[in-house]
């Protein structure tokens, strides 16, 4: 269970957060990318990028030269965001329409991982994430590629999960309006896998 | 054609960016909801929120308690960034694994809107992006109704675009490798709507 902090107390429908590492686990883990926040000459700036965990903490990678690897390279305080939406909820009244959803919010400063053995597990999590099992067969980072990556991780320590779900809720007097109430439930699918056209012939894909 | 500043000028791939309102709206239009970041306290705070648009104004709504309605409505600097999460791109090679994906970073300050017929039309705009052709079947907000909620806008004026689609770039020299490469397609799918268990009998959706 994480330890409440003033700016992850939940102000707004508490009773829809989580504290619980299960909860927040399962949200990152299933969201392919996060929305990371850090101020900049004392404005806001949030880039989206894909994460992905290992134990408790949080990675994301990207270009040496990224204003966010820069930031976070740095030290800077971050907000990370991760946000799955389950479905719009249409309610009988205009104001009882709302989202079905999951979410996290975490706070902290993240740590740059510099040792390339470290750099490279990191990675590796990365596409057994995309695609488990996939790491053993793809051609792992050369030292090369490995010093011009930056790889970054912060621990899952200050956060909080939010959730909604189920029908709408609307006003007693609003019941019997003849109007369709109900969710109309989102997922992030997936499709058909697309083979690379320049796939070698007679290479398949033993699990998406 | 938004104008580009310091802020706004791709330093990470930028073919990959747009300035065009079409391409601007267009994610918008399609994404359900956003993150928006702020400054609290010198350290930055990011809020997932549905969101829609009107013209060139994004628009998002809040309890009058939230912390992000009182930060936008007190005018403070944000970072509204949206998603689009199109594929897991499989490349032969750990690094040239990627994801495809649409994404909006916009900056600004809100405004917020206090016309009491004004907030209504654009909520109306909400609920029609949620499921078009709805508004009018269902209650309208009560003076009350529009009194706690505050609703905010912020014109697309400061922002770019970014995209990456397509298949996954591989070294020359890994192009035997046999291994699977292709992109893993992901879209945020509607699924079968589900009725409010509560449903008035006869009351049919008439498209979701």
């Amino acid at each position: 269970m994480l330890a409440r902090t003033d700016r992850t107390t939940l102000r707004q429908r508490s009773h829809r957060g989580s504290y619980d590492e299960a909860d927040i686990y399962a949200i990152l883990d299933e969201a392919p990318a996060c929305t990371v926040a850090f101020v900049e000459d004392g404005r806001p700036v949030g880039i989206p990028t894909a994460h992905w965990r290992i134990g408790d903490r949080l990675y994301v990678h990207g270009g040496m030269g990224s204003r966010l690897g820069r930031a976070m390279a740095a030290g800077a305080e971050l907000c990370v965001t991760v946000l799955l939406v389950d479905g719009l909820v249409l309610g009988r009244s205009a104001m009882h329409h709302s989202m079905n959803y999951r979410s996290v919010v975490l706070f902290g400063r993240a740590e740059e991982v510099t040792d390339p053995a470290a750099k490279e597990a990191a990675l590796a999590a990365l596409i057994e994430k995309l695609s488990p099992g996939r790491y053993p067969h793809v051609r792992p980072p050369t030292a090369k590629e490995l010093a011009i990556t930056r790889v970054l991780s912060l621990t899952i320590a200050e956060g909080a999960a939010k959730a909604r779900s189920g029908p709408p809720v609307d006003d007693a007097g609003d019941m019997d309006r003849p109007v369709w109430a109900g969710v109309l439930p989102l997922s992030l699918a997936r499709g058909e896998p697309v083979a690379d056209p320049q796939l070698a012939e007679g290479v398949t894909l033993a699990r998406p």
